[in-house]
């Protein structure tokens, strides 16, 4: 099985640790791809960086997802995820989406653990969006942004783990899902010292495509994911969503 | 990895049909056993023979858990899933739950297609306890009881696809979560005639099963699944639930 | 009118309080026979001890419903309504619905305060099953267990009044529902102390069960409370739910 | 027991249907007294007509409250119902809060039959002021006004028959509250005719305050419930809401 | 354009600065007259009140709304708002509604700032009847009755902050709608101190007025807002409505 | 006041006729400038779409906001909003957003009627976003691409009043909101033909705008549209967001 890992943000180290972490806990028979795109935001954590780093993603998906049996959207809050299932011919996961049905199967309620204060209202519409605001104890956060939690892990260890236990023994939280694609290799940190199951949505958008693609599942083409029209997709891949000074290729971590 | 899949009923020809079904989309590696109670209902379709069933899966749960990676209750409506998770040690998967998570990978809104017209309400509780309402189209019944399925299966397939197809068609609905675990071996089938994706609980809490697994997480103990005191799992051992006229062993179906 | 009151328990103390708080405020024409299981959980605090006594109160259901105008199930979770309702000829109220139903003729929000924390989520979830989230301003709890608040009521009621008070001055309770049987002798102590109204569910269930007898109203037989099929009831009748070592009879406390 | 049951609209004859139905059920020790006032609509059917009569039922209640034990609205829709709590020494229940409470504990959902199509808004509203979305099945109504339900009764009785079979089969209702205090007495015909509990709210409210006056429970007088300052039920008293010829008393029934 | 503003309590000094606050922000062609009954509530807090002043400003409706291009009832509470809307030939806009829509066009989360704190539940409530619960952030209230925000406008101007800034920090909101008629005037004055948009809902509703007119839009006239029947109009024309001692003309604050 | 008017597509028709729709409703000194990308999609029906016209509205949107009092987002489903609402120095409308609100003021329940079938579940999430589920009755479509309404809009204006007249007769509709921005000019035949208010939401937009700027009100940049980071903007500013053949201007339809 090929499953291809975006990253939205043009961060290569952040690739290279989201792609690390697919393959710590994937199946020996699945290859896991990392890449993020040339161009776009280094980093995501407002609304204008969701949607830069969507069309990023998007035009990655029309490039290459028919290599693929199967793609994650590797950023919490899951930027383009409906758009990406339009156009791609294999499954889609935003890993928001997989990382909080993974947390309800072991879990009556999660709390998020999110980046800086900014994101707490985006992730709680993406809770809303997916219909679970009664399984989410609450959105918390830290002080660091995304890319502060690869520069300094230790200090972002230290900042989830307060919120997590906050979340846990305030909010009634019963397992976390951490809320940056980020923060996926602190999860058995985190884990071990709160004590309740700690999920990074990379693991669990992979492996519910494995488990989705074992069985045999598609999109449902369908009402909400309908394919758009050809020329559609002939649009996209004509845009100019090549690097905007005409060079570079996308950043691919294998 | 080994996976407990018990059918709550007594009917062995269904626990065999779910186990077969377990297999068929189970990973190489991973071992099924399917068993059902020696006593109890001999199909669910109403409040009391939920409550009856449960606490005969229970009392499977306490004895057997210990040897399994993961445990499937499948039965949908979930009959005891919370009690389950509270004394298992290993994590415990319902097929409703499941069933339900999957088809929201690969859907917007999904439609349950459940037997007999008085499961409806319950189908539709159980959506409420996941507090998926909003991605839940609705709650579709046929005219045939849970053992009917199994016995005039051409029967019940024509049903569920009309049942389906309207689903789709009036509904909303973009996926299909089968609502009765002897539905599960007419998934291709339905899924052919219908156009969207069909998904039986059996297979998907197996894959979710060993998705988890592969992860290392384990059933959160704070909040809604803390484990009882000690002496409730004696308790439960020595209840009477061993067949009432004391003969008997529980039907596995290996 | 006679009224079977089941505390789904088996302490026998606690069966004999409840009864004592039924016949309090029960009408003089209202005859109240307080039972409980001679088997099953001393106490229901977790969702395995609510499916088992829940068990063992269906089947005093299903021998003596006949005999009353209606019953009430004495243990907050209301374990085994649904079921209940569906076998028994007469009305079945849960003293979690009553009690709630009976604070908003009074009050437009109110909290629950039970025993341990591990009844925090279970009755978060009573409450989201009956639909009242809008109306339920909090879910508070003490740290004792259920049969710690009868040993020691001085201390039960303490820790009940401060936890109320809390709700009515930082959640927004206007009334205070009981969330244990085992609390109910304490309604008027804890009702002076923090000054709103304070509702015992027994109570509770018994004025709504003689309300609805003067009436002439029985449960609804359409949709979720059907009648089961009649070999279900024949083998509720027949399952080993009399006590494992075949002796005893149900705790009558009268 | 003394209870005041108050039609808010004008027609005498309905105040002494209203009257003689509520007494049918009340226990023998209760005394009805059913009144409306002199002045205001001779129906209810619009927001602005709930606005009328709510004040013409405020008045009586400022008047004769304290001679009471118990207050009843007797209007669905409930018009004033939290202004006569906040003025009332003794609990005051609105028929339509109180119907839907009845039915809560024989059925799992309830649908409201009104009388004019324009009452459906109405009516949604209220259920959504109580918070009882999830189990109202649906709301549907009649081609009769107010009046003339009780001028031709045989054709009220075969729409609401028409309406509610409509409910149970369509909707999913289990039980019916009539959503009109004109309807009452038809309680038990629509019941034989549909084959579920159909609930008058008059009898509701009527059985509902025997209990809690058994229970000595009072409306809670923090926040939604509040006392006015003295001056205000002064200024009550003192507004020209006796008949605007200054004639007339209230219409009693007794 | 022409808009009656009418404030439903009997205070003419806040009827003098609701109608300075309406033409400060009103356009230059638009002319306010500000009205308030002669009779009534000097102030409304309780929902007796609302009941009272609903009537008081019906009254008013039904003479002198034929004169205007729209109406602004200047409560918050919005007292009476839908029977306007069915006896008003020109729009009727709530300053409650009309304020938090317009926060929502500046903002994702808006908090209420009220007078007292028995204002909030009745400040839920009619969030709740405009289902904009998930757009809320809180209700917070001072300790300030309505009239004594116009007599100590310093000390009110403290406290809203106060409770502005726990708003923004604590619950998330990201603006404030100020939920008292009487706070108008300090709208600037709060938003310059606690950085967030501040909506007044006087000058929201006629900012709405003025748009809706432009647009030639009226209210709806079927379902929720159907006129009532002539005579029912004749009827509130004939209500005592005018002072109790006969005397006396509405207050006019032009 | 100058407001900006963009259609994220790039159709040169559909931008001059919403400009026109714009200016025939604004008021007299209030300049309207519409204005579509040179590059993007013809038409927004997908989630796709909406992923680049966002993008190639919010690279207008950094360009040109300064220049403008406020900015309108001309196409049904917002795409983008938030992100331009971060950006952009003056407040941003979206005109599904403000439709919707501009309905609410006229009516208590509104109905969409968009283009085609596919565009339903994108409109459904889109009133979920804004909280408006209680408020909304349906979401209707025609058989009509959003550019065929342009090209045949006897053909659209027949279906739209199709749908607007089920949506007021079987779904309780009191208003329509006319779910795609080339609906506009069909707007008053609507109305007439169905005789409910109907909402263009280009028109809504440019009056919310009116009387926000009137007020003063700015988008509040705490929570969920604080600011981006300078460096960002700068990002957005060099992004390949001009025509990828390098040539063309953005259609200017002053």
């Amino acid at each position: 099985m090929k499953i291809l890992v975006i990253n939205p943000n043009t961060t290569a180290e952040m690739t290279r640790d989201i792609g690390a972490q697919a393959r710590r806990y994937a199946r020996a028979d699945t290859q896991i791809e990392a890449i993020s795109p040339s161009w776009g935001p280094p980093s995501i954590e407002s609304h204008a960086e969701q949607e830069l780093g969507a069309v990023a993603m998007l035009r990655i998906v029309a490039d290459r997802a028919p290599e693929f049996d199967g793609i994650v959207i590797a950023c919490y809050g899951d930027p383009g995820l409906y758009a990406a299932r339009e156009i791609s011919p294999v499954p889609v996961m935003g890993i928001a989406e997989s990382s909080m049905m993974m947390t309800l199967s072991v879990a009556h309620r999660f709390s998020i653990v999110a980046a800086l204060a900014r994101s707490r209202p985006i992730m709680e519409d993406v809770v809303r969006r997916y219909g679970l605001e009664a399984r989410c104890a609450s959105v918390r956060t830290t002080s660091l942004a995304v890319l502060e939690i690869g520069r300094d892990p230790e200090r972002a260890e230290r900042q989830i783990i307060v919120e997590a236990r906050e979340a846990v023994e305030r909010d009634g939280a019963e397992a976390i899902s951490l809320g940056c694609a980020g923060m996926g290799t602190l999860d058995k940190r985190v884990q071990e010292a709160v004590g309740v199951p700690v999920v990074d949505g990379v693991v669990a958008a992979v492996k519910l495509l494995e488990g989705i693609t074992d069985y045999g599942l598609g999109t449902s083409r369908v009402a909400a994911f309908t394919s758009p029209e050809v020329q559609e997709l002939t649009r996209l891949a004509e845009l100019p969503l090549v690097p905007p000074n005409g060079g570079g290729v996308p950043n691919v971590a294998t």
